[in-house]
Order: C-alpha cells, then structure tokens, then sequence
C-alpha cells in the first residue's frame, strides 16, 4: 500500500491511493506557474493528497503551509506524504470545509493563497461518482473557492488557481466580485495551433484592473515529446 | 485626396484620411473572426472610416448593416467609401453618439453587433490628442459599447469585439453583467512563443455560460513572413 513515487527524480516523494483525487499535471502546472518571490505563508483551499503543499516547500524550503480538504481519507494519505518528505515542520492540513474558512482559517493571514478545485459544475454530469468533492462543485463552487481565498489571503497577497477554459470567463467575473483582481493569465497547449486546455491565473487582494496574459504553454515539442518547458517543469522541479 | 486602396487584390476599396481613425489589423481580424452564417442584420458600434460594414458586406453581400459613429469627419469617410463600393443601399451611417442607442437604435433589432471600440482608459495618457473618442474611453466606456450592443442585439444574437489583452477580464464582466455571455475567444499573436496582442471575444445575448477557446491565430511563420491564416485573411478576404 505504501507505494512512493518521486515527484521528479530525486525530487519528493508521492504516494497515491484508490479514494482520493488523482496526481495530474494540473497541480504541477500550477505550482510552477506559482511565483513564491517573497511568499512565506501559504493556504491551499482543497489540498486532496498534499501534492500541492508538497511542491511548493520542495520549490522554496521553510515557507509555512496550511491545507484545508473536507475529505479524510485525501487528509489521511496527505500527511503521510508529508511526513515521508520530512515536510511536517511546515506544512499542516486541516480535515474541514472550506466554506467553514471563517472558523477554521485566520483572516488576511496568507501571502499566498492556491486552489486546484473541482472543474464541473454541479449537476453538469461530469462530477466524479466515488469523489464528488473532488471533481464536481457540489460541495464546493467556484465561488465558494474564491471567497474562501478573499477571506484568507493577505491585502495585496495573490490566489493562483487553475481552472479549465470553457470557466474562463465565469472566473474573471468570479474573481473580482470577491475583490481578486485577475493579474497575470497563462494558459497551456497540448501543441502549437492548438487550443488551450488549461488556464493557469493569478488574482492579486485589492489589485488594479490590468491583465498580463503570458506566452502559452506549449506541452509537446514537434516530435510529440514533452517539450522543453514541460521537461524543466517536470523533471528539475524547479519554479 | 480621392486615394482609395483595395482592402485586398480585388476586393473593396477603402480610403483614409487624415482626422480618422486609420484602418488597422484590429478590424479586419475582427470582421474574419465574425461568423455570418444566418446573419441577416448588422450593427457596427464606432464605425469609424466604414471598414468594418464594408468588410462584411463584402464577406456577405446583402446583409443590412447599421454604423454609428460619433465623429463627423469619420461618418463622410465612410459614406464616401460605402458608395465608392456600391454599398450604400446595404449599409447605413448614423452620425451619432452610441450612448444615446435608445434614441437612435431600434431594440433587439440585430442578429449581430460589432466594434472595434477605444482601447484606453479615460486619463490613462494612452489617448490619442487629435482622436480621443477613437482610441481613449473619454467619451465612450467599455461599459457604454456593451451596454449599447446588449440593447441593440437581439435576444440570443451575437456582439463581437476586439480589444487588447489586459483588458480581457474586465471585458468578461462587463459583457456578462450586461447579458452578453461571452462564448467564443481567440487571440492573436504574432509568433509562436509570444503573448498574445488582441483578443477577439464573441458574446451571446442571453447565453449560458461556458467559454470555447480557440486557438490563437498565429500572423507570421517561422520565417517572419505572414503566416498562412493571415495571407488567407488579408489576399482573399474569405470568412
């Protein structure tokens, strides 16, 4: 059963488990996408397996890390993640809902605050049957996510979220009612022509309208092999 | 003063002139982003030299197409330029002010709306002296343009619209709290690897949420040259 995987070769260790939320690229993504400059605390709103909390100590050892996920069993298996990478200084997880934030979190406390949240909207029929917190917003919508990251983060601290296309625009809007000004946009591509299937953004707690959006991501080179930038983000893990 | 070109080898003829706003890529990507399939009736928000009404009754010969514009010299260009093409009984300029839309617009008249509007914020210094309602939001918000298509577009109709990358969020919601859901994106880019410089947004009046994502219209190949969409584009004026 206690089956580690490294994240990257030589980089943390992983361990999976039938129950709770998949490993994909998305966290991965995200937490590269994620700038960590002068961060020292962060919350991750929907934490699953600890993937995300994981990669951003193993980005910048030290940093304070608080996970909040409303599924024991994902709670149960991230501190045991945790506890194999000798992680469990800095990060803590606690097993409650994120619409709870104003009892289980402190206001305006975290630099930085991530979400890899559920894409589907409930009822949309794309919610996952064993883990309908995971993938699906019945427990937990888009805007539920937002608030709780408007109640947690910093003034002027930023939310980095990743979120599939076809929410764009419901995110944007999403984002600035809850008072996350959209800042900085990527988005990543299979390959070049075509169109995106991911988009990676960063809101900032009080900021001024003003949208950069990046170069996109391109995941596979000419040849359908990982293209450089998905090899350094994989491989070397560094952000 | 008469110095009319051809909008491509054999398609219409377009002059500019000093005083007006000059033809620029932005409209002539928008017109090309457009889809015309059951359009019957057209409204161009700030029509400017007439370049866009020109463009897509080329695309479409026959459609009705309504401009209004605010600057008189622009609305005699754009006469000028409509009969020059023979288009006059297809396409009507209003010399007008599209904040008055109530006055001047019938309601829920058109299958579609388009603009290229002003880029810049009022006071953000990126005005133009000789054209602030061009290319300043002095005279006409973002808000004002959404606000006029959503009247004059008919409930489930289309407003299409170019505007630069930054302000892409606030277009979202401007447009969804105006009842234009935004369903189409592309963005355009000038190379492989860059950010992109435009984007072009497709809105249904009364639509559900959910945003397709395009992939982004690349302008010149490997070797700086335009690409082949743009050449597709620009030498046949297809659609």
């Amino acid at each position: 059963m206690n089956n580690f995987d490294e994240l990257w070769p030589g980089g943390p260790k992983y361990m999976q488990r039938p129950g709770v939320f998949k490993l994909g690229s998305d966290s991965v993504l995200l937490a590269a996408f994620t700038k960590l400059g002068r961060v020292k605390t962060v919350c991750d709103l929907g934490s699953g397996g600890g993937v995300l909390p994981i990669l951003l100590e193993a980005y910048k050892p030290g940093i304070e890390i608080t996970g909040i996920e409303i599924n024991p069993a994902a709670v149960e298996l991230s501190r045991e993640n945790i506890l194999i990478n000798g992680m469990e200084e800095h990060i803590s997880i606690i097993n409650g809902d994120m619409r709870e934030h104003r009892t289980l979190l402190e206001a305006g406390k975290y630099d930085l605050v991530i979400s890899n949240p559920p894409y589907f909207p409930a009822g949309s029929g794309y919610e996952s049957d064993t883990l309908p917190t995971a993938r699906g917003e019945a427990e937990c919508s888009l805007e539920d996510v937002c608030r709780a990251a408007a109640y947690a983060v910093r003034w002027g601290g930023c939310f980095a979220i990743v979120h599939r296309p076809e929410r764009l625009s419901e995110l944007c809007c999403t984002l600035s009612a809850c008072g996350l000004e959209p800042k900085r946009l990527r988005m990543t591509q299979y390959k070049h022509g075509a169109a995106p299937n991911l988009v990676l953004m960063e809101a900032r707690r009080g900021g001024k309208p003003g949208l950069l959006i990046e170069p996109p991501l391109i995941m596979t080179d000419e040849a359908g092999g990982e293209s450089e930038e998905i090899r350094r983000i994989y491989r070397r893990g560094e952000n």
